[in-house]
């Protein structure tokens, strides 16, 4: 029951597309001709402000009702109160009618005016001149347009008494006078009555919170509209100011007006005079159609841009809507400039769509470089330099200190562990002491000059049990246990120097997502895993008597006795205390240790259980972690202002921590405590920092050392660059680019030093440094209410790396304070840090997908490209192999695993036998979800009519950044692999097959 | 770039009714003539189905692309599955393109078609007739036509091996023919090939289960859309059938076809006509638009229907969304009612409005009957009778089982936890045994008679203090407990019989949202309370011995050292045993309690403390009231399909409760355990099951009892209405209404049969009452993919109550189940129930907006209307109240606590003074956010621009069941309050004070 056009308007356009060859409209023409030139400027940010007439009796205000940066925010009608942001839900109805106010109404371009009662002169001049309004009707319009504006920041005075005498106030006003217009008068025209508009900014403008949400350089539009009795057809005007120009009270910030739009109606419609009003104000913040109003000519190019609008309108049904449920912004709104670009003349879509990153990190870019020997390091150091200044002082902002403490946790947590077991396995020729030493020196130096940074160093499992079966085979084999591992060590750097030498890094183009995130999954799990044994440990370790009945408890005891005389004196164990000290001890004064180390022996009910710690250990652990989870969480929540709350997040590791502390300190319980060292010395007394290359082994050993060392060779290698693949990744969006060879040459070095002192091996570990990313992820401050913070990308900088080492290197002084964190704590955030690294991995959301419905499965792109059983049966031959891998790392078989690993890149080769590259494509290339998701959309927009738009956006993009190609030097162009060493995403190539049998 | 109207359109219309004055447009003139007649029934619900034409080589089929019963699910382009139901988000392009197709295209309605082949033949000759399609294009057509469909259910069989063998399938296909069409060969025109479409239904279709998802009488609309090179312009049809038919394999389930739309045009735009097809698509399942399809004359009908359509559309700005993101279908969508009823003569919308629950409830309604004796009563009773027989047969529900369980546990629980606090309180006068017969008794005969049987009765805070007070009285006074106890409770029945013969209740309609919630939530307080003073209790039960060191175990034991003789001559404590055990006795074998009873004293470090068991405890109780939240919210999880989900959330608390004693048990420690009496006799040896009435106090006694009777009486009143007006709330949609007069007959009746058996009173529990109602709540079943299910109300029944109590009653003898479950399970039961029943409560909900930001608080419907400074003040004095109580009932005030909620109600009395009429009405009135959210909707609705519609929906509605009238006989009509006695909601009133003012 609508749809007239009474306006001269009908153009031909693309509607009828389908029945008629499609046609450049005489509207798109308009458009294009006025937005073609993009040499300008951009224009700036609109702020739009609409204000509604209020009669209080029978005066009147302009009171705010909504607002716009670029989504709605409402005045609630009695709350008093803005509504969250949410998308303007137009009707199609007020569409029109704007269409038709700016067809009949005065249009005034490019006004030269510099306060509103200048402006509204000219504006109702030009209606007289026009013979839409009587003149008689001009005083009425101007006293009511100059009324004074009401901003959501003032609190209506009258209202706050109101409620107890509203009778009485509403009285007062009226006896101002029944018609206060007035009339004619025009003595009254110019007085203070007339013009309640000052031309200062007010102190509540200035005093305004809210400017802090709009840009700088923002400008303002103005809408106003109202109902009057006086009017017998509506006053519509349309405004370009030729300046933006500051009209006092008129908008709640002291922003310079530019546009003002203004509809004044008979009574009685007041709604549609709203919604219209909501439907200029919601165009003129639309990116598309405020570039029109800045540059239109005339009437008819602002009419171009409603049908713009109109066209790429998005309209919902009204039977499965209701138009009263506000819509929260979406994540991520369509650009602009794609629809911008099919009108400018230049293209500049595609520009833009790169330009975003592209001064950084091409940096070396001359692929024939890498020709050359020890050109992929050259390379690295070349593009590393320029940021090395950046990498210090870009490090000092607040968040670096919650990661610094997050990750120094983690890496005393770890150096601890693995020195404990490294302790074990070699008879403590090296320990704890070592571990801290090496983690500090090597973790520092790397954070120092390595390619990534925000790697970080670490013992791992594979090193450890490698480190086991060389101290059992030495000294099976009657050799010297550190000379032989400095020459393994030594010849180990070297291979690792060849390959960096020899560009080997090139094989990390074989790691897909299938190989990263089995990788990355098998070593969440093995975190996961020993947190939970360790946990159940603890069970073990302080058994717990089930058995124990309050009453009985004069039952239990654990006595220790004196060993019978005649015994002692036959076993002659110990036999300097036995003849001795047997009978001058009181053996009921003995601790259990005691009892034993003199050959006593324990007798009672109770000896061989601990009371309360294995349970308190266990609330400790659980409650670490889910209360990590939980405030990890909080940022989510409704409560406290974003910043608390972003704080509360980013410390939830440490806040929990001391959580935790504090209640253990308050049970006083004697749980198992972290223990550091506190004297700086070697826990072997028998060796010293260095150990001496020759002399203990034959000669032929330092040679043949050369085998086993190519196995840790393979093993560093690949522990290496698969940890740098994934800290590399694109959804990273880091812009410093990578450093591949730079950082296996610094893992070398290190493991010469660390040879030649008799520490630890390290390299890079997945899970802390997935972790340290975590924690130096940046977002937008939110600009305009509503809209979602955007990932930006890491703080890459290499201060939170050093600090860490070093306050891991002097926690060796730190002792007295870290004794108080109880180990079970620390088992907590091991397991937070294995689940939470487990998030985000792509292979885990698909694993939960076998338990989900298909009607309940999230919306993931890959779900709508791939057939659901092919992506199980992808899940079913990584979870496969990730099981043959968990076996053979449990068994002695672990020596061999990297070796397993280079197998994995082996299986996803065969893949490609097993699955078409269209959904490998999908499944396992690495572009983030996000950006695959939009470059579907893209292509879906492409599809769509746009017969004239041709953009080579459109045609399967190969970006300029694909990869050095030295990366790739003879190899056929694989279809998916995705080589992530360049900083910059190239487009993804949904695809890929079409798009590669191109080249 | 568009708009372009080449047709027969603009009809004047209400579009630009800002600039004249609103005519009802021709369009609306039309839909009104058509749908105004309102007796015939209404219309099948639409199935549509869509289906696009797939060239794979030269061979063509017709595949599913989308389908709708109220939303769409659209067939993921590479994932062969369905997406999730989601809005239908079109392009206001394909709807005026639709708009045209039907306007230049081939409209038949009411064809009497039996088969595909020949309506397609039908329509053919059609549009040869009309000049729109050359003759020699019929066989090509029709060929396309009846090409196989392919539905989503079937496996592409290709597929499966394609992904290997891709290249050859395709050529093969290649090899059929390179033009297989049948170019005019008309003995192809008879053959099989031509026509793929079969007359019966294939299995395929029988087999789908999505049949289920589709209303019995459900017709189906086949939209057809695909390219076809042959074509120069598009080739459309619209076509209704005489009667619904079966099309063979056309559609994907056995439903007779209605409509059938087909679009078949020109090369290179198969993306516009998709968007063509699903803007029919979704017009076809439009409330609105398929009424308007059933009953169209012509052509010009449906175009009204297509305007009718479009002046309703929710227009999303293209700058704001993304058309990419798929929107959730909203909770509740308006009503087609309320758009049809623009044009119904007969202005139906009232009547649907209030005709749901007509049939229910109403009962007694007479108010004349209320002025007479015992006339609520009488009335109760008239209205309970009919629903009698219901009761029983209703609670038959597998529901029942779950809700059975939970409260079961509950109130044996209770039971316990009052016998053993009563216990205490009067010397074991009253104790656990007594608790457990008068919980059974009185339960099971409330849940058998009384009005409301989903109350759950139990003892209560408040009378415990009482009996304690009372207890101590009489034994300072010299007074027999028994029948002192007997005789108040004789006069306190008799005084609740005066009540319910006085139509007292009557002063429940003052009891607002403010006195209840105030109410409820100080009882969730006190639950929440107690289960964590009892959990803190263990501790002080169980004191952990925190300077415990595992070495110096040796050092731990406790003694049981007998007493110095000298010493027990001397004190002659003992003197029985002092003389001749205390040298038999071999002192080391006793137990703690044996060692203290024969004088013997404990000496050791471990005699103070039990190891384990606190902390235990501590675990059972947080793990079973965190379990139990988790399993609750397992119903909003993705994981397994929602049966299985809503089971594990219906069964939660039973599934947590066992497997915490699996817990315990696999622990096997001493933790305190449920412990039911298994005899049945009295607690005290000395009384017996009745309490003769005279004779041991003096004559006086019987009648100064009445005295503190009547404080009594204050208490179980107000304890009872306050719970009953909670369980009665509207939002839980009771149809079998509510029996103030005779749940208080019972509870006095139940009051005297307790005092004369000696058993404790019994009252309504809120709490319980309210995890009753909970656990059987009931929701549609979704019947529309994508529809939300809708609260339908609660399981009335007295199946659940009765058995709960007769279990309660056995429970005797299942003791040795019982005592497997430790109290801290129980406990953390309790705290749930406690944190689950604040839930829900506004005022909590307000209490959390203390700790919010403005822009983070939901978006609560009385946040929109009154101010947020107003909403803090009314809480805080809620706060206020809270705190007053709170502290009354800790101290021995308690024994006036039913006095002061009588003050709350002044309170809330007082408030009228201090806050206007209107933010009352939204703060502390009892309509369900929802409904009011509706409401306000409506409300919205009306203020638009719809100025000819004006059915009296619009004026503040008075509902036909505000109240049986006499419970307000000769009160002022207060502003807000709301009289919860009867089952059907009053329509809301949030003009309150407006509305009010004119009766």
């Amino acid at each position: 029951l609508f749809l007239k056009h009474t306006g001269g308007l009908p153009q031909p356009g693309l509607l009828f597309q389908i029945f008629s060859p499609p046609l450049v409209s005489p509207a798109a023409e308009r458009l294009r001709y006025i937005l073609g030139d993009d040499d300008e400027p951009p224009n700036p940010t609109l702020f739009t402000e609409m204000d509604t007439l209020q009669h209080d009796g029978e005066e009147m205000e302009w009171k705010e009702s909504a607002r716009w940066i670029k989504f709605e925010e409402k005045v609630e009608e009695g709350g008093e109160r803005w509504s969250k942001p949410h998308v303007s839900t137009l009707s199609l109805h007020s569409l029109f009618e704007l269409r038709t106010c700016l067809q009949t109404g005065t249009v005034l371009l490019d006004l030269d005016g510099y306060s509103l009662p200048q402006i509204i002169d000219d504006v109702i001049e030009k209606q007289i001149e026009d013979g839409l309004l009587k003149p008689e009707l001009r005083e009425k319009i101007s006293y009511v347009l100059l009324r004074k504006h009401r901003h959501q920041t003032k609190k209506p005075i009258h209202r706050s008494l109101a409620d107890i005498g509203k009778s009485v106030s509403s009285n007062t006003s009226e006896c101002l006078g029944s018609n206060s217009y007035p009339v004619a008068s025009l003595s009254h025209a110019q007085s203070r009555s007339m013009n309640d508009i000052s031309d200062t900014p007010s102190t509540d403008q200035l005093k305004n919170k809210f400017i802090k949400k709009i840009p700088k350089d923002a400008e303002a539009s103005n809408v106003l509209v109202g109902e009057v009795e006086f009017l017998e057809k509506p006053f519509v005007a349309f405004v370009r100011l030729l300046q933006a120009t500051m009209l006092g009270g008129v908008t709640e910030v002291p922003v310079p007006t530019r546009f003002l739009f203004i509809l004044l109606g008979p009574a009685g419609k007041a709604k549609s005079y709203n919604e219209i009003g909501r439907a200029i104000a919601t165009l003129m913040v639309d990116d598309l159609f405020s570039d029109v109003a800045y540059k239109a000519r005339d009437r008819e190019d602002l009419i171009a841009g409603i049908d713009e609008f109109l066209d790429e309108v998005i309209v919902l049904p009204p039977g499965e809507w209701d138009p009263n449920i506000r819509i929260e912004p979406p994540k991520k709104v369509p650009s602009a400039e794609k629809r911008k670009s099919v009108f400018s003349l230049n293209e500049v879509g595609q520009m833009n769509g790169t330009a975003g990153g592209a001064g950084a990190g091409s940096g070396g870019g001359g692929s024939d470089d890498g020709e050359m020997f020890c050109g992929g390091l050259y390379l690295d150091i070349k593009r590393k330099l320029p940021w090395f200044p950046s990498d210090f002082y870009e490090g000092f902002h607040i968040q670096s200190i919650s990661a610094i403490l997050f990750i120094y946790l983690g890496c005393i947590t770890n150096a601890i562990t693995f020195g404990g077991l490294l302790g074990d396995a070699t008879d403590n020729y090296q320990g704890v002491m070592e571990s801290f030493l090496g983690t500090a020196m090597a973790g520092s130096m790397f954070c120092l000059f390595a390619g990534q940074p925000l790697i970080i160093l670490s013992s791992t499992g594979p090193i450890l049990i490698f480190e086991k079966l060389l101290f059992d085979f030495s000294k099976g084999n009657g050799i010297d246990y550190m000379e032989f591992r400095l020459w393994i060590g030594l010849h180990s750097a070297l291979q690792c120097l060849i390959l960096v030498a020899t560009d080997a890094s090139f094989i990390i183009k074989y790691i897909t997502r299938f190989t990263e995130e089995g990788f990355s999954t098998l070593i969440s799990f093995i975190f996961i895993y020993d947190a939970i044994k360790k946990m159940i440990g603890a069970f073990k370790y302080y058994p717990i008597n089930s058995d124990f009945k309050p009453d009985y408890v004069t039952m239990y005891k654990c006595e220790c006795v004196a060993p019978d005389p005649e015994n002692a004196f036959n076993t002659v164990k110990k036999p300097e205390f036995a003849s001795t000290i047997s009978w001058t001890l009181d053996w009921t004064q003995l601790s259990k240790k005691e009892c034993l180390k003199y050959g006593g022996s324990l007798v009672g009910k109770s000896c061989k259980f601990v009371p309360d710690l294995a349970l308190m250990s266990f609330i400790l652990f659980f409650g670490t972690y889910s209360m990590t989870l939980t405030l990890k969480k909080f940022k989510f929540s409704r409560y406290f202002p974003t910043k608390l709350r972003k704080l509360i997040s980013d410390f939830s590791i440490f806040m929990s921590i001391l959580m935790f502390v504090g209640l253990d300190v308050l049970f006083g319980l004697n749980t198992p405590k972290l223990q550091v060292p506190t004297d700086f010395k070697p826990t072997r007394v028998d060796r010293g920092w260095f150990v001496f290359p020759f002399g203990k082994n034959p000669w032929w050993v330092y040679l043949a050392s050369a085998l086993p060392a190519l196995l840790v060779t393979i093993l560093i290698f690949m522990d290496q660059q698969i940890t740098a693949v994934i800290v590399n990744r694109k959804e990273h969006k880091l812009r410093k680019a990578a450093g591949y060879h730079l950082d296996l040459f610094w893992v070398g070095i290190l493991m010469a030093v660390c040879s030649f002192m008799g520490l630890p091996w390290y390299v890079a570990a997945t899970v802390i440094s997935i972790a340290h990313i975590d924690s130096l992820k940046m977002e937008t401050e939110t600009s305009a209410p509503g809209e979602q913070p955007q990932f930006l990308g890491v703080r890459e900088q290499r201060v939170t790396g050093i600090i860490v080492f070093v306050l891991t290197g002097i926690s060796v002084f730190l002792a007295p304070i870290l004794k108080y964190i109880p180990m079970p704590v620390l088992y907590g955030v091991f397991l937070y840090m294995g689940v939470a690294s487990l998030n985000g991995i792509q292979f885990w959301d698909r694993c939960k997908l076998f338990l989900m419905p298909a009607k309940h499965q999230p919306d993931y792109v890959f779900l709508r490209h791939v057939p659901l059983r092919r992506i199980h049966l992808f899940t079913l031959v990584q979870i496969v192999c990730l099981a043959v891998l968990w076996i053979l790392k449990s068994t002695v078989a672990a020596i061999i695993f990297p070796v397993m690993i280079l197998a994995l890149i082996l299986v996803r080769r065969l893949l490609d036998f097993v699955f078409s590259q269209h959904d490998l494509a999908w499944i396992d290339n690495i572009i983030p979800e996000k950006e695959k998701k939009k470059e579907d959309d893209k292509k879906k927009k492409k599809k769509g009519n746009k017969g004239d738009s041709s953009s080579d956006e459109e045609v399967c993009p190969v970006s300029t950044f694909t990869a050095s190609t030295h990366f790739l030097p003879q190899f056929p162009v694989p279809s998916v692999i995705k080589i992530p060493m360049e900083p910059l995403p190239p487009a993804p190539q949904n695809g890929g097959p079409h798009c590669l049998s191109r080249k």
